[in-house]
């Protein structure tokens, strides 16, 4: 393939990460736009003073990324503050939007330093680990063009079973078998729809991946027999690191094929996560890989149909070496009259044990037989063991598509599986936060996402779980999940059920459209969640909105993200759009608005859409599970010419792993 | 003093506090409105759907409290994320503005949780650590009546000398003379008004209260002096703790007379602070007080004439008797294969050294003669630190306003100085939230009061600094504080100097307004923040406003509290106020704005201010310091009456330590 609008460089010796897979002939000379240094492990371009920046994936902060320092660096660290540079993701690509347009790739899997506008305003100071990288200029004339010819560089995204658009409920951790059974009950008896159960890592014996605790959960399989008839997967958690135990197959497999990642000595490198000490399968090593996929066999011969992989940065909680020293360091102050600054250096050494870059430079891979430090390739480890399970399933069974997702991503995984966007906070910041990464994930590819609802740690409230709600019935990952310590937070747990259940619903009414309007999205590589800038492109508010965006084809929505609020300021781009006001998907009003600004009144036990000029929603009978949606009970609201006409995408069976869709045409 | 409209209930034993100055009788009966249980430790009230809730002084989150627990217990953390629920001060005051109207103060030095709306949406839960507290239930017609039922129960306000409205300039630390004088030249040599420098931590000989490093100040009497001749006040740190150490003065002074709070032995009471080992002045014991609020004599001596109390609730690192034991743990794991769940344990172990409840309640003071555990007046000790010296201040230096706030602080201490918001982080959250306490505050009595501009931990950015920049003008206490480790932020450090110069001109233009508002609020027992909600009662769109505040009597102020923002939608809550679009105090344009919502396009050099009907904004011509300010050259903003006038409240002197303050009436 060659495309004239990407221009591909290639900087001293870059290592193959996978990323991608319809490549471009090399360019020679300087790339246009930026400014490379000598080495080039810098790269500079001056913004305009109103240049937008897009993209960077999962990271915190705006839609527009320009005010802010970045990491791409897979990083465990639940604390999303506006101030963090990394999260769990490496998704090197932006745009820049304003005086001139262009989209940037650096395809590189080691730390890279997105400096866009933070130490001087309007410079963007690119530093890359080391000068052995692969860049990628995209031109186009828009930055949906832009996106497209990114994303038909890297590959079609990763399109789920249809039955991971259901709502699905997590908590770390259902405890047993009757835990399970319980939620699934109370979110049947009380007539919400349902989807999906997750088992946190609880579920295994003693954290042991591809384990199931005989004590808690005796009867996994009958569990998810019983579970599917009522139309709910089980969902498993795997864990990227492997017990260290005599006697466990999984760990003496890998230990006897050397398919663990080493130490500097060739020894098995060590570490503690939640089963303490663990290797890490070295999943950069073709073999490696290939084992640890199959052992999703063990889970899926018990019917199993949906894993999410996690831990997979990887996180270290501490490495044994560093931990000696630490608790040395901490004893030699014993009875010693420490000064100020030793305690804190006494506290900075134990909290430094965990996620320490000191024993990621001490972890060492075999791909294709030569040694690879783990710095080097830090950002492909959760990618590679997502792919490891992913390229499994279709060998062990072709026949399903098996629902995938992993907490550690680099680009190239959006290929293989979906990702959610870790481990959050029930914070209001966070509602807000969810909504405009929507769009920055779309641009590098990630597709099948979503934020725990209603918060993963903390405690959460139930205004906040309503408005959090109502966005999140557009996250084509919709599951609600919450930490250890933290308020119970079903759904069915709260005051006004109704409300919930009337959302629920309406996601359900919801998910013919937005199955049909990602499938198109993968399809022709564009993107489902848009800003409004891209859309309305010589609109300086649609410019500006951080908080509204396009989901598909037909609709906007702007939702509430502040506690007790009466209503939000919505900004309508276009005349004539239509506010449906929804209290149930066949209760509600509508409203015409004219382009501007406007202050909706949205009460929480509404959803306001907003219907496009021209375009319908089309919505149908809710149901109690995915497998109960009929397509044929569409009613469209909106206002359209009479030949209207939209078609749904439909799974209509599974081949090699992948969905079969069909499409089918209504007219309303 | 009776006050009819307020209502006190006594229950148990309750500690005397010193919030209330203006006491009225004591009430048989149940209290109206809330439900008391049998202890009673636990009050409740069911509010309506629509029931706002205000007050808690200095929390987190909104100005409506609603949909949140806080907990009345001072407290040193930093990371003020919205979901804490404690912060430094302790202001168990609150209006419940619904189905019914009333305010209620809970007089009570330990711990206090409010739950509002947390566990269920529509309670208000109150648990008072013990059933030995004072309850005072306040009636009115408005929030505001109330507000003043309540301020004249406890007593004006502090009102800091006139310059402590200037702007002050801070951060942890400047080392020595010659940064200090570096930072004023800077400031004067880009001709930016200032008045003051702060002195943190490292002005002192190794931490120690009333000492001067020899070394990095060996000048300072000449430094105050200098600096003073440019308008400059330099304002000194006090810490809580006194440092252990053979021959300082004021360590051997305490433990001679027995001044320190002890442990449950009757030794001095030791923990670990800034300096190292440290024992706590008992300020609950009046001599003890005394004799500390005394010490500052010998920096008044050296020519300074406003400090800041710090670390006073009290903010303990580690007691090194729990430190030994957290590192006989640590040590005992030495060549043991821990567990997950025990690394854990080492890391609480470790974190829970500090501030930990265990310390506070070894902790014991003598209040006239009787042995009183700390818990029982945790919430008093930096109220009472801060009285100490406001105390002796009236000794040491009666023809002086010597300005003083503190961080810990209760209610009862905003007669004695003024608190600032903490330690925040750079963070727009945080801007948001430094608009939001300001009316918390005041109700509470706190007047002289702001948020650490533009953000004391993390590192802020260029745009967060000037937007944050357009409130901070109006923060009475206007300071710009940084910490150890974080990016120099000093205003003359950015790259659009003229905006920042713009707005600190701006600043000095308003003082006069600022200061006999303030004034006038302390006189009058009013709020000089007001939510909108206050003044426009049957306004729904008013009544939700969280981000918009009446600043006095003449104007509305609406910051952009958003990164990448061309402006915000603001609600103008009458007919025909006038927005002003300030560039400079002396280059604006007015344009008249329709009650209803409004997107107003605000550039980040530029600021909006919105005038109330018929009322004026008076503006001065900036000066280089307050001390310059000249009021005869005012000039007013706005469409008035042609009898309108507006008299300014203008320091005139200093009696008996506080302001002498006359009024000079001005005609546009």
């Amino acid at each position: 393939m060659n495309d004239p609008h990407i221009k591909k460089y290639i900087f001293g010796d870059p290592f193959e990460t996978g990323a991608v897979v319809n490549d471009v002939s090399i360019e020679t000379g300087n790339p246009p736009y930026i400014i490379l240094d000598k080495d080039p492990s810098a790269i500079t371009y001056t913004m305009g003073k109103s240049d937008r920046v897009y993209g960077l994936g999962e990271s915190v902060r705006g839609i527009n990324k320009r005010g802010w320092i970045y990491e791409m660096y897979c990083s465990d660290d639940p604390m999303h503050t506006e101030t963090k540079r990394s999260l769990y993701g490496s998704h090197p690509f932006m745009i820049v939007d304003g005086e001139e347009l262009f989209g940037l790739f650096i395809d590189y899997a080691d730390r890279i330093v997105f400096d866009i506008g933070y130490e001087s305003v309007n410079t963007i100071n690119i530093r890359v680990g080391a000068p052995d990288y692969k860049l990628y200029i995209i031109e186009g004339c828009t930055p949906d063009e832009i996106v497209s010819g990114f994303r038909r560089l890297i590959g079609k995204s990763y399109i789920p079973p249809f039955w991971a658009f259901g709502f699905q409920q997590s908590r770390w951790s259902y405890y047993t078998s009757n835990d399970v059974r319980r939620v699934i009950d109370s979110y049947k008896s009380d007539g919400f729809p349902l989807d999906a159960v997750y088992l946190d890592i609880d579920y295994m014996e003693d954290f042991k991946d591809f384990t199931v605790s005989s004590e808690r959960f005796p009867d996994l399989a009958e569990l998810v027999e019983s579970s599917k008839r009522n139309g709910v997967h089980l969902v498993p958690i795997i864990d990227a690191g492997v017990k260290i135990e005599e006697g466990y197959d999984v760990y003496e497999e890998g230990r006897d094929n050397g398919f663990f990642c080493k130490d500097e000595n060739g020894e098995d490198f060590t570490a503690a996560v939640w089963p303490g000490r663990v290797c890490f399968p070295d999943f950069l090593n073709k073999d490696a890989a290939h084992w640890f996929g199959m052992k999703y066999k063990t889970l899926i011969d018990l019917g199993i149909d949906g894993f999410w992989n996690d831990m997979n940065e990887p996180a270290i909680f501490y490495s044994e070496n560093r931990l000696d020293k630490a608790i040395d360091k901490v004893a030699s102050l014993k009875g010693v009259n420490i000064g100020i600054y030793d305690f804190f250096a006494l506290k900075d050494t134990v909290l430094g044990l965990s996620n320490s870059g000191e024993d990621y430079s001490a972890m060492y891979h075999n791909v294709n037989g030569e040694r690879i430090c783990h710095d080097k390739v830090h950002n492909l480890f959760g990618y590679n063991m997502t792919k490891s399970a992913s390229d499994a399933f279709k060998e062990i069974a072709p026949d399903k598509n098996i629902l995938l997702f992993s907490r550690a991503s680099y680009i190239g995984m959006h290929r293989c599986g979906g990702i959610w966007m870790g481990d959050n906070q029930s914070w209001w910041s966070h509602l807000k936060l969810n909504l405009q990464m929507l769009p920055s994930l779309n641009m590098c590819g990630f597709m099948y996402t979503g934020a725990d609802l209603v918060g993963f740690g903390d405690n959460c409230t139930e205004e906040l779980a309503l408005r959090w709600l109502a966005l999140g019935i557009f996250n084509p990952l919709m599951r609600n999940h919450s930490a250890l310590g933290t308020r119970d937070q079903e759904f069915y747990r709260f005051e006004n059920k109704d409300a919930f259940r009337s959302l629920l619903n309406l996601r359900y009414s919801l998910i013919p459209y937005l199955y049909s309007e990602f499938v198109r999205s993968v399809e022709q590589d564009k993107m489902m969640f848009r800003p409004l800038s891209f859309e309305y492109r010589e609109d300086k508010f649609a410019a500006a909105c951080e908080d509204q965006l396009l989901v598909g084809d037909s609709i906007m929505i702007a939702p509430v993200y502040e506690p007790n609020a009466i209503g939000k300021n919505v900004y309508i781009p276009e005349e004539n759009m239509i506010a449906v006001r929804m209290r149930a998907y066949d209760d509600y009003t509508v409203e015409h608005l004219s382009k501007g600004h406007h202050f909706i009144e949205i009460p929480a036990n509404e959803t306001v859409i907003y219907i496009r000029k021209g375009k319908a929603l089309p919505l149908v009978t809710p149901a109690a599970c995915t497998a109960d949606i009929n397509p044929d009970t569409v009613k469209f609201i909106g206002e359209f010419a009479d030949d209207y006409e939209y078609t749904f995408c439909i799974e209509a069976g599974v081949q090699n792993g992948e969905s079969i869709i069909t499409k089918k045409t209504y007219k309303p």
